[in-house]
């Protein structure tokens, strides 16, 4: 496991590494809470949406432990997470719930771009592939979430900038290594370029531009 | 292969085995059949609910070969079973079907539990992640069936207990190798457990607590 | 990567595979766009079409590293195929595209069925998962890609041959080794025959006979 470094953190790092997972167990949550789904489908699905894309950048790497299984405590605060959400947690509380994490979510797509992309680049692979492993870390928990829930996947039609503020991210540190900057500092300038990105995406409503052609669905 | 055992089963054995890949292949030809597929679906379809969650256990902890590979006899099997369906079954069969076969289901649910918390415990995994490995095994063959039919997975929405019971089976068996106990005994306790539970929710019709705030879903 | 010789290709193996894989990839670009993903969307779905069957071959078989991991140059072509498709496909495109689009398509089926059953053979596994391998290498890409676009896979209900036609190749190139055919006289069978049959389906417009009972579908 050569990039054990990522994960022996200070505390302050596994702080903001808690609120990361947590915006994006959160997710899947109020998702399934809107599918009315049952208690297994709320774990299940806030599981998928927190590990869910990290798990697969680590199938497709071939890489082992995954995180939730050397870190196993992780699935018990997910369990406790997801049973206080449906003791607490009211149809009223949906929407702002969505809104007041959407700051810590872009936290996470930051924290994971930075982290899947590096793991990439630890095992040599070519600079777009570590970018796209970036991109599955971050945005394939999310899509997991969704397809679990038969939607199409919010990342793939909101138009709101979201894997794409991954992408940029994820050069970043592609660049930052290329020029031989130290891990530490590589490691934060992806993480933030991502999240601000996000955040400020988010803050001034920019969508990408429309897909013109579909004028129908096919039957 | 170090629970070969798992698989050097007695006549009798290899009948129960038998019982429960049929009743889990069958779930997926009815809801195959329900979906209008063509005959390629509806041999995918039963073969992803027959081996899906064994095999996505195994891509899991980075096992081969799968044991649709290392008994491809079952691929013929699955193959001619489906052929069966398609040239017997009728619509008005397929609820008489889906209720006869519970019963089968139940005993599957109760054997992959085993045998697949089983396998991750022999990995040297810590005990929550054994219990998810063999909830994997029994319960993701339906969820993988039910995402290709594009439905929300019923083992997430039903309410009726049917991954808890996995849950709890799982737990047996942990218990009873922290205490020591024979595997025989312990995999028999486990697989009688999730069974027995799967079957007492369904003669009584109980239902999970549901999941209040769910009042409107997204457009 | 025992299987080196069948990318080491010659020039006109190469453009062959070339227009493979853009068919796959448009394949994708045609259902974003009648789904009205956004860039993201349209970039992924086709990448999913063109190389989620290989990937998903290549996690069963345990192999790495995936052919767009080693040769990355195709992950930019895809790319820019996906940009060009943004920037010139309008919407009275989509059908006449799809339809140009089914006779390369066709020849994708052959050679990616050939490739992955020969694959799996030189893994030495038994000929009828050889022949599901060399299916999973062809038909999955657009599985993954309707399971995206939240469509039951038209692989699954179309009625039309197209697994059908990949299944008869894989068998083919199994019995060429059985006769000891020289690997390319192999392949070029199992590609051609897949190939040929799906085109001799197309032309005719023979479907496989229909599944009689469904008569409604679940609630």
């Amino acid at each position: 496991m050569p990039n054990a470094s990522l994960w022996t953190l200070s505390n302050a790092q596994i702080a903001v590494e808690a609120v990361a997972i947590t915006a994006f167990a959160v997710s899947g949550l109020l998702e399934a809470a809107r599918k009315r789904l049952d208690a297994v489908g709320v774990c299940v699905v806030a599981g998928l949406a927190a590990f869910g894309g990290g798990t697969l950048r680590d199938i497709l790497l071939d890489r082992r432990p995954f995180f939730w299984v050397a870190h196993a405590a992780w699935v018990w605060a997910l369990l406790a997470l997801a049973i206080a959400a449906m003791l607490f947690l009211r149809a009223r509380h949906l929407d702002p719930t969505e809104r007041a994490m959407q700051w810590p979510d872009a936290l996470g797509l930051g924290l994971f771009t930075a982290s899947g992309a590096q793991i990439a680049l630890d095992a040599a692979l070519p600079p777009i592939v570590a970018v796209l492993m970036g991109m599955v870390t971050a945005v394939f928990g999310g899509v997991l979430r969704d397809i679990v829930c038969n939607e199409i996947p919010s990342a793939f039609r909101d138009h709101r900038p979201y894997a794409v503020c991954s992408f940029a991210g994820g050069w970043v540190l592609v660049l930052a290594h290329a020029l031989a900057a130290p891990e530490w500092l590589a490691l934060t300038a992806a993480a933030a370029t991502a999240a601000l990105l996000r955040a400020l995406a988010l803050y001034t409503g920019y969508t990408l531009p429309a897909w013109q052609p579909a004028g129908r669905t096919r039957g």
